[in-house]
């Protein structure tokens, strides 16, 4: 496609290398940028650029932060004894909405895929390993709450083989129906599931 | 939701003033900046502010243009007998990819929409009948090519009546079906419309 100027011809390339935004979108942005108040834009760029320069990863846990260690770590109020192993930040927030759990996080930043050439050395799993292992570690249970795919089973297989000589409460989150979910719908995998691993009712 | 960052925050909230895009794409695209190389996220943020500090618009068909004469007004190569009224930017590029068309263009920035407060006022109409009374005009017939909606049936009968004492060819483009549908599932105005518009064969 001929664009009717070169710098509207650079910022739809830029911006259609972010994922899901292809050159359509990418130019409907650009001329909504033409249209918008400068100070906007450069409210938008700023905020790009500040997040770029300024994030960090918290040095126990591996979620963003904005300092050397996270809120959740530092935080008085959280249970030290009890660690969710989650995949990546969007984990820690959708786990955080819930308000269902009071302990702490440990960020993989992704899971075993050899397909994309992602191995365990590419994860945070030797960090994980460490922490439980060490010498003051107050951690009684871990959570395995990684996403129920194949590359997420395969990772929690290796992080379970990798901590089985840790004296430790090792579980998986639960699968099953969703609440609100019609039986009749689901597949027979989480159907069959859901009753190998019922609970008591009350 | 509680991010866990301020800056990624500040970044989702300004990611998300962007049309089409809501709070969770906006975090999407925020962790992956955060992923990112930061000379890809500096190219870019500086792609964005050169695009809105740079951009002109051309002051004889008030396309988008990096001068202060766009291209194709400048162009020695286009008929400069016949003027395209288009809505806006996106229309001269959809138009020119057609390759149907080598004359120049009028953009006039919208349509014609009360319930928006955009009157003819607020759109370039009174630039375009300017430039069709200018001394000098060499322009003989226009081309409304404006979408046929209310507001742009509206915003063509409003330009037709402004500009009926210039003597001079107003011509709209065809209404029909397009090519490729199906007869069985047009609407019956433009099925209508294909029928009282219809051309000769060869």
């Amino acid at each position: 496609m001929d664009y009717p100027s070169k710098f509207i011809e650079e910022a739809v390339t830029q911006i259609s290398k972010l994922p899901g935004i292809g050159k359509k979108t990418a130019l409907r942005l650009a001329l909504h940028i033409i249209k918008d108040k400068q100070e906007n834009t450069f409210a938008l760029t700023n905020a790009i650029n500040t997040l770029c320069e300024n994030i960090q990863f918290c040095k126990h846990c591996h979620n963003i932060s904005d300092s050397e260690v996270c809120m959740i770590c530092t935080s008085h109020k959280r249970d030290r004894s009890v660690l969710c192993v989650v995949e990546d930040t969007q984990d820690v927030m959708a786990i955080e909405n819930t308000s269902q759990f009071n302990g702490l996080y440990h960020v993989l930043g992704g899971v075993i895929s050899p397909m994309n050439g992602i191995g365990p050395a590419d994860l945070k799993i030797d960090s994980l390993v460490n922490r439980l292992n060490h010498g003051q570690s107050e951690i009684k249970e871990i959570i395995l709450a990684i996403s129920p795919t194949m590359e997420g089973d395969t990772t929690a297989f290796y992080i379970n083989k990798r901590i089985k000589d840790i004296p430790m409460k090792v579980s998986v989150i639960a699968r099953g129906i969703p609440v609100g979910g019609d039986l009749e719908y689901a597949d027979e995998i989480t159907l069959g599931r859901s009753i190998t691993g019922r609970t008591l009712f009350n």
